[in-house]
């Protein structure tokens, strides 16, 4: 079976779109691009018609040298009108140690700065990582996660680090295993499993004979295979298990979830 | 069997002294402190004597009121002669966030601010949190990490949540389970484990029924029962498995770790 997100979607549309009413300015969210290669160029117009979907300002700074971002990045980081801040990654020619030094943790929609995402292991989610964030929504509306068994298939500082942080937290107290490449017995730890969230980005891993009918399976993989966009779980799975689809899954939760922080942020500085 | 952690001390101990012969100044740490209970007085005399063991130079500042500990807190941040701080902890009054602000996250030797828990998932430990580090460094010390299944009993911001960052952490890569008081079926997690860190701060939770033959049990506890400082782990346990001592297991280490963290702070300011 596969769950449907668009209920929840809807809801955090209505909700953004409600908050935005009571705003005296529109929002803005600003992305800094270097170099993008096309497949960054495609997600950055994707982003683009999101964030006028929901009635956003929306601008895209292309550098033409990577000192530039640096500087974009402060002035941004300090321009009263400019409410959030997305950076194409990886960057080329820069360290993102460097990206973080320069870019206000208070702008950082996408979550991705270590001062928020050090705030995680304190139970402030005010900027989470968004696809992390997405999966803890999902779930949230689908079942009660206190004392399930998750396992989390990844260990990204996107996905799989700080999302068995936020499943940590005391109001949802998820028991929480991180499993990769390393893992040996993955099978078995997935079929004795409550939740499954695959997060590792390879197509195909979860299979039929690694769930169970009672499983719930997040599935976060974005993957291209013969021009077609494909999660990491196989269709079998939604044969036996509740299965989110990919695309159309947590992706289509995280746009909208990127789009709430810009708002919340718009809220923060009084716009 | 006990597993004895002397030789690691030992090893750190001379690390540290070396490090230190090659400095020009004497690295100093600053504890602060505020209507400190009799168990902090009892810490920071412990401390004051750690320190002088390590030829730190040590001072304690004892605020009068609230807005002296922030003030103290930006004076010692800016001051080029100190190289870290200690603050002790829960302070009355104070939002623990409102520390953090003023606190430089470069002197944040025990590796509480959210800006270095947050470098954690991103693989830099320059300043982890001293007693997930201690954990990390004995399970280095006696055995291959990579691809066991560690499981965590509880899930603090000092302990739990960073070490499990920590394990992940390609170069360890270990399986990783945190568990706590919502956790269903914790003997059968804790049996199928290679590895266990008991830190829950509960006395006597991990039985002898919850162990296997070949289990590693790290025992982070610190428990006052009947006057007698006992760990998180029944005496019964090391019958069967291999556990590291309370006191004398962690909690040294761990005090040898923040001594690094100053000595580490020194060498980074030019001392």
């Amino acid at each position: 079976m596969l769950i449907d997100v668009k209920p929840l979607y809807s809801e955090i549309k209505n909700s953004i779109m409600d908050r935005m009413s009571k705003l005296k300015k529109v929002p803005k969210l600003v992305a800094v691009t270097y170099k993008p290669d096309p497949s960054t160029i495609s997600y950055l117009k994707s982003q683009e018609k999101a964030a006028k979907r929901f009635g956003l300002d929306y601008e895209i700074f292309e550098a033409s040298n990577s000192s530039e971002v640096l500087e974009k990045l402060r002035n941004l980081s300090e321009d009263k009108s400019v409410n959030g801040i997305f950076v194409t990654h990886p960057l080329p020619e820069l360290d993102e140690m460097l990206v973080f030094e320069n870019l206000s943790p208070e702008k950082d929609i996408e979550g991705r700065h270590p001062y928020n995402l050090g705030m995680l292991m304190y139970g402030n989610e005010f900027f989470a990582p968004c696809t992390a964030e997405a999966v803890v929504k999902i779930l949230e509306n689908v079942t009660e996660i206190t004392g399930k068994n998750v396992v989390i298939i990844g260990r990204s500082t996107t996905v799989g680090k700080p999302l068995a942080t936020m499943l940590l937290r005391r109001d949802r107290s998820a028991t929480v295993t991180v499993c990769h490449t390393k893992t040996k017995n993955l099978a078995e730890i997935t079929r004795n499993a409550d939740i499954i969230v695959a997060a590792a980005g390879k197509a195909g891993l979860v299979t039929k004979e690694m769930v169970n009918a009672d499983s719930i399976v997040i599935d976060v993989g974005i993957n291209v295979v013969d021009g077609k966009i494909v999660g990491d779980v196989k269709e079998e799975v939604s044969e036996i298990a509740k299965v989110t689809p990919v695309p159309g899954g947590v992706g289509r939760i995280t746009t909208a979830l990127l789009m709430e922080h810009v708002v919340k942020s718009a809220e923060k500085m009084n716009f």
